[in-house]
C-alpha cells in the first residue's frame, strides 16, 4: 500500500482529524496516509488507550461523537457507572462501544502485535479508505512540567483540564523510538505529492512526532512540498489549550508564531483570512483559506485548498533549509 | 473476619448460588463464607473472567440477571456489538456492566493482587454481607476430555453448549494449588457450626475444589457437620449438564449417586421428596426437603432446612471416615 500513498498528513486529535477527514474526501481512495501522534497514549484501567489514533479512526470512519469530536457517537456509559461503583477511576471516561477498541488493542499488543498492525486491522474493520499510521511502534509519552509538578499528558489534559501552568514539555521515550518504516518509506516515495501538517497543537501533538530521531530528516529529504495549516485564528486556538500553552511558554499567540515554530520544516503555510496582516512576517510561501472547520464542507474545501497550494509549490525550489 | 465464620458453603455457579443466597438470608451477617469454584475461570479478550465467583457475587448482591441466573440484570451489549464489528470472539458474551468487574479484576491481578483480595474488595463494593472466597489463589483449570478432543471448560460449556460427549475430566494446576488459607482456618475454627456443599455439579463445580491437596483433609478434620444438597431431583438435574455428564461417565443419574460420590466427605445429605425411595441406599444421615428453588422463599426455606439438619447432626458421632 505504501507505494500508492500520494498525500501524508501529520495529525493529533480533534482539530487535526477534521482536516484529515476533509483530505479523505479529496484524495483518491488508498492514497492518503494519516500519521498520528502517540504522545497522548497511556495505560488506564489496564487497557492501552491511544486517544489520537482513536479520534482519527472514529472521525475517518464517520462514527465519531459529533459534539465533542472524540469518542463514539451514540455511546453509553454502563461500564463506567459500574467502574465508579467499584471505586475505580472515572476521570477518563470510556464509553461502552469505545471500550471494544481498547480491549481489542490491549490484548493484541500484549500478545506481541505492533501498534501499527493493530491499528491497520482496526482501520480495515471500520472500512476506512485511508491508512492510519501511528508515528512509531515504540512508546513516546508526553509529560508536562507544571507548577503542580510533573504530569503525564492525560493527567494534565483530562484530569486537570489543562489548568496547571506549563513550564516545560518532555517526550519520554522519543529519543529511543524509531519512526514507523512505512512513514519513512512514504516520505521518500516519488509517488508523494504533498505532506500536510494538520492544524493540531504544535507543542503537544506535532512536536512529539518530530522528536523521534530520523523523522525531521525524512521530512527534510522529502521531495514533495510540506505544508502546515495554522491552528491559530486571530490570536485564538479554535479548541484546546494551544493558546494558553503558548502564553505560558512565552510565545506570542499568533499564526505567525506557529509558522516560525515550523521553520526549516515547511515549504508553505496556510492561514486564515483573519491573519492576513501577518503574511509579511512569515518567511515561507503562504496561502489564505478559511481554516475554521465547522461543517463537513468547510473541511473538504480547506483540504482542497491545502492540496491546491501544495501543487502550486511543487515546481518551486523547496524553501526549507536542509 | 475468619474467626466469626459459622457457616461455610462450597459452591459452583447458578444452582449453588441460589442456595448461597438462601443461606445469606438465614445466617447472621458476616458469619457466612461461600467458597467458590475457580475451575471455570479463563482468560478471554485479554480479561480475567471468573464466572462462578461473579455469579455468586451478583446473586448475593441482588444484581444478577434473574432469568439466566448469571450476568448482570439490566445489562446491555454495546461493547460486544463492537467486538463483533472488529471480528473478535462473541461466543462468550460480556455485558457492558459486567465488563467493569472483569476490567477491575484483570488490572488488579496483573498488578500482583491475589484473586481473594480482589474478590474481597468487589464484595465490599457490592455491599455483600457474606465472605466470598475463591477456593485458591492459584489457578485451577477444568479441562474436558471429549469425543471432539480436549476442551477448556468454557469452550465445552458455553461455546459447544455441553454437546461433546465427555470421557474424562482433568483439573489442571490443582495438584500444585494451595487452598485459600482462610478456608483452611475457617474449617478448623471452633466457631464453625455447619459446612454445606451446595447443589452444584459434583463433577464440574465441586470436584475441582476437592482436587486441591489439603482441602479434603481440612474437611475431614473439621468438627462441624458437613451436609451436601442433592443437585438431582427425580433423576434429572434442575439446570446444566449434570445429568448428561453423569450418563456419559457411566454413573446412574440419581440423588443416591451423588451422595455416593461424596462418601467419606459428608455427614448428611439433603434430598428432594421425589427421591425419598432412595434414602435406604444412602449410608449417611438423610433429610428430605424441597430442593427445587424457584422463588427466594424456596431458597430461604431450603437453607434453613439444611442448617436445621446440620444442627441435628451436631451431637451425633461424625459418620464420615477419617
Amino acid at each position: 500500500m505504501t507505494a500508492r500513498v500520494s498525500v501524508i498528513a501529520f495529525c493529533g486529535g480533534v482539530g487535526g482529524a477534521k482536516l484529515a477527514l476533509g483530505l479523505q474526501h479529496v484524495v483518491a481512495a488508498g492514497e492518503l496516509a494519516i500519521v498520528v501522534n502517540i504522545g497522548d497514549d497511556f495505560e488506564h484501567l489496564g487497557l492501552s488507550i491511544a486517544p489520537d489514533l482513536d479520534t482519527v479512526m472514529y472521525t475517518l470512519a464517520g462514527v465519531v461523537e459529533p459534539q465533542n469530536g472524540w469518542g463514539r457517537a451514540d455511546d453509553t456509559g454502563q461500564c463506567m457507572t459500574e467502574i465508579e461503583r467499584l471505586s475505580g477511576p472515572t476521570w477518563f471516561r470510556l464509553g461502552d462501544r469505545d471500550l471494544a477498541v481498547h480491549i481489542e488493542r490491549s490484548q493484541r499488543l500484549r500478545a506481541g502485535a505492533t501498534l501499527a498492525a493493530v491499528t491497520s486491522d482496526l482501520v480495515a474493520a471500520f472500512r476506512i479508505p485511508s491508512q492510519i499510521w501511528p508515528v512509531s511502534n515504540d512508546a513516546v509519552r508526553t509529560v508536562l512540567e507544571t507548577d503542580e509538578g510533573r504530569l503525564a499528558f492525560q493527567h494534565y489534559f483530562v484530569r486537570r483540564r489543562c489548568e496547571p501552568r506549563v513550564t516545560g514539555i518532555r517526550f519520554e521515550g522519543a529519543v529511543d523510538a524509531r519512526p514507523l518504516p512505512e512513514v519513512v518509506a512514504a516520505l521518500a516515495s516519488p509517488a508523494l505529492t504533498a505532506v500536510v501538517i494538520c492544524p493540531s497543537n504544535p507543542y503537544l501533538s506535532v512536536d512529539p512526532m518530530l522528536a523521534i530521531p530520523g523523522l525531521r530528516a525524512a521530512l527534510a529529504g522529502c521531495r514533495a512540498p510540506v505544508v502546515a495549516v495554522s491552528p491559530i485564528i486571530a490570536g485564538r486556538a479554535v479548541k484546546g489549550p494551544t493558546a494558553k500553552l503558548m502564553r505560558e511558554l512565552g510565545v506570542e499567540v499568533s499564526a505567525a508564531s506557529v509558522a516560525h515554530h515550523y521553520s526549516g520544516l515547511i515549504d508553505g503555510y496556510v492561514m486564515d483570512g483573519a491573519d492576513v496582516a501577518q503574511q509579511s512576517a512569515i518567511r515561507v510561501a503562504t496561502s489564505i483559506a478559511p481554516t475554521l472547520m465547522t461543517t463537513l464542507d468547510d473541511r473538504v474545501l480547506l483540504a482542497q485548498a491545502v492540496l491546491d497550494f501544495a501543487a502550486r509549490l511543487k515546481d518551486r525550489p523547496l524553501s526549507r533549509a536542509s
